[in-house]
């Protein structure tokens, strides 16, 4: 096949429509395959499932001589923490165990700042006249829409591929209305990329005006390889401390994609500093999280090594799964220069920058033909992307079967898209 | 023994003398007990320990089609909406199914009112010069806790045998400053009082001055009978919709006494109209509650009819405690006419009233022997008892044992600081 730019009009035109007839021909199949979210599928959720009965007895669920099953320790169990801080690298008594989402512990966090304040704000986020928050794009659309539910003004960083620019970073926090920065450092969503120690050096070392800003480092991704082996991470806390910026940094953390994301559990890792002021307020809002849950995890993940045991049968699953997408494209889209993507070595996504203005009427045509993804645009603040380009593929949830229909079907609707737009 | 009040003042130090000779001796046992929390004890955890173990396989993770395992199902599983709306009365899509603790959802909805306003809201609470609230008192210091740390300004409302004083209540909300109320209205924390029908009614007719007047309607003990039968309870969501007043309440409750304290599954029920307006912004915190634990809890408990039967398991295991503290108290300190009491049928405390100024003399006193109780004050507002009489006993936790050491030493420690203060 030859570059869509290298064809005439005419050539275009009668391929274009010949496409149509094929894109016809799927429409008619009433198809309905599903790319849009990181849902591990079934088979991953069926290998982690003795998880429901490692705690069976009352005298399972005693944990550092504490029953489990009552009230109290509002930071979680220790067990919990030990595991989350081996595994993230920071220490236990930096851990906050949550529920089955981070989410919500990353949502709680901002609603704080709003309501209470951070430990160095210097009033309440909601007396602030702006608020205004740097997100790295293309990035994860719940994060966006977490600051944009707050009001706050959200400020498009560029992405590179080892890390966000920095070079911008470094000047935009020098504006103190700028309070924060979300970060997926390793294998970012969307594009699978690994923050380099050069540009995560450059996040730790920041000399930010305002002097509540706050990286939240959602490190969705910390034990998920799906190629090779484990790589190891730098710890951010205690970058962040030597260089006089302990109180700069939450990081989040959970078994979503690790044991069964419906009933996981979650941990904010933060300064002991930042801990004792957060957990003064958390105290009003809830006695403990899930802590027979909390057991339940550690008695079944052990410890970082069995834990990355676990992750090496998820990636067999994923593997496969990851290689028809990148294949599919590599066949179908390389040769004619309609788009580009990373090759994700770990993570929960494939991220593609088709041609400027292709991503909206592919995942139209996508949607047309019974294949749902994810939103044209969601990867970017307030839903738009600049150049509608991006579009994120989750090929974690569909069978392998369903995901090739799903991806050629892709392909498909892409090639038609730039054959319209050529017209 | 003769009430204290007819003692003369020889007879009163000679007793004392000897009060405290024994309260020494008590001293030097070193205990540790502790009547502090309403804390299930052990024994009622392992009652309910089945619920371990009724998912033990993949297959039993589905509900409706649904595998709870996965993400998704915001407001939780449908299962677990129609087991809270047959116990509370109202309708399963007016309930919102949450984690281990009714208490994060009510601190969520007041944050959410801070932070974006509420349905009616003519802005965020944020953005109120004064927010104030009805605190029915004596009550739960959590709750007291939640509007404090909000910067509300707390208003007691005295609690009369049936309620809350509702003629003060009626004339209060005419301020639009005032915000809402709490409730507690079967077997109140602490007195265990269950509110007339008249006064319920009455709330739901309530005409407030603020468009977004909130009643919490924490009904943490709507199954919760000590003594005697299930007491059937109205449903307030359908009488406030009868009053015009759908959007006025939500009322909360949870499984933690019902199955595991750290463990459970709550709810907020709430009009259609308000779920969909906090789903709305919940949606940016969370994907959904622990769903697996939510089918755990469905496939233990059932329906209503079994869920009575397991309370009335645990009522077996209260009974002889309540009665305990009840007959030594009507032994101890009634005839020395010390401190009037409610004589609870449900809930999880009785509630003891001392002649004015003696609770914090006697909660000091019975700290030094070792028992550790709810602070005194913590029943009202800031903490401050204005007549430092109430003082809340949990009973629930300690074996009957201890339980009968730990009324004693209380007991002993009431006569003596009404001793104290008549020398």
């Amino acid at each position: 096949m030859k570059p869509f730019a290298n064809l005439t009009l005419p050539e275009k035109e009668a391929l274009r429509k010949s496409l149509q007839e094929e894109f016809d021909r799927v429409c008619e199949k009433n198809l309905k395959l599903n790319m849009a979210r990181g849902k591990p599928g079934k088979e991953q959720l069926d290998l982690v499932s003795d998880i429901l009965t490692v705690l069976s007895d009352p005298e399972d669920c005693v944990s550092d001589g504490l029953d489990v099953r009552n009230y109290g320790n509002l930071s979680g169990l220790p067990e919990a923490k030990n595991l989350f801080a081996e595994v993230l690298g920071c220490k236990p008594e930096q851990c906050f165990i949550g529920g089955s989402a981070s989410l919500q512990l990353m949502y709680d966090l901002i609603a704080k700042a709003y309501t209470h304040g951070l430990q160095h704000s210097p009033r309440p986020w909601c007396r602030e006249p702006v608020v205004k928050w740097l997100c790295p794009a293309p990035g994860y659309d719940r994060h966006f829409s977490i600051s944009q539910s707050f009001g706050m003004e959200l400020i498009t960083v560029p992405m590179t591929v080892e890390g966000p620019d920095m070079d911008l970073v470094e000047d935009l926090v020098k504006d103190p209305t700028i309070k924060g920065m979300w970060c997926v450092p390793k294998y970012s969503n969307p594009q699978g990329i690994v923050y380099s120690k050069q540009i995560i050096d450059r996040i730790a070392a920041l000399r930010p005006a305002a002097p509540d800003f706050t990286v939240v480092w959602d490190n969705a991704y910390c034990v998920h390889e799906v190629f090779g082996d484990y790589l190891p991470f730098p710890d951010i806390l205690s970058l962040c401390a030597a260089e006089g910026n302990a109180d700069m940094v939450y990081e989040f953390a959970s078994t979503s994609k690790i044991t069964f994301p419906g009933a996981g559990i979650s941990v904010m890792a933060a300064s002991e500093a930042n801990q004792a002021y957060l957990q003064g307020i958390m105290k009003y809002q809830i006695i403990s999280y899930d802590k027979v849950n909390q057991l339940r995890h550690v008695r079944f993940l052990k410890d970082k090594a069995h834990t990355l045991e676990v992750m090496a049968k998820h990636a067999e699953v994923l593997r496969p799964k990851f290689s028809c997408v990148l294949d599919t494209l590599e066949k179908e889209i390389k040769p004619l220069g309609l788009a580009t993507w990373e090759s994700p070595k770990g993570g929960y996504f494939v991220s593609v920058n088709t041609l400027p203005g292709l991503a909206k009427r592919t995942l139209e045509l996508c949607a047309q033909a019974g294949v749902t993804m994810t939103a044209a645009g969601a990867t970017y603040p307030y839903g738009k992307d600049p150049a509608d380009s991006n579009i994120r593929i989750a090929p974690s949830y569909p069978g392998l079967d369903e995901l090739r229909q799903a991806i050629e079907i892709f392909c498909l609707c892409l090639k038609l898209a730039a054959l319209e737009q050529a017209r």
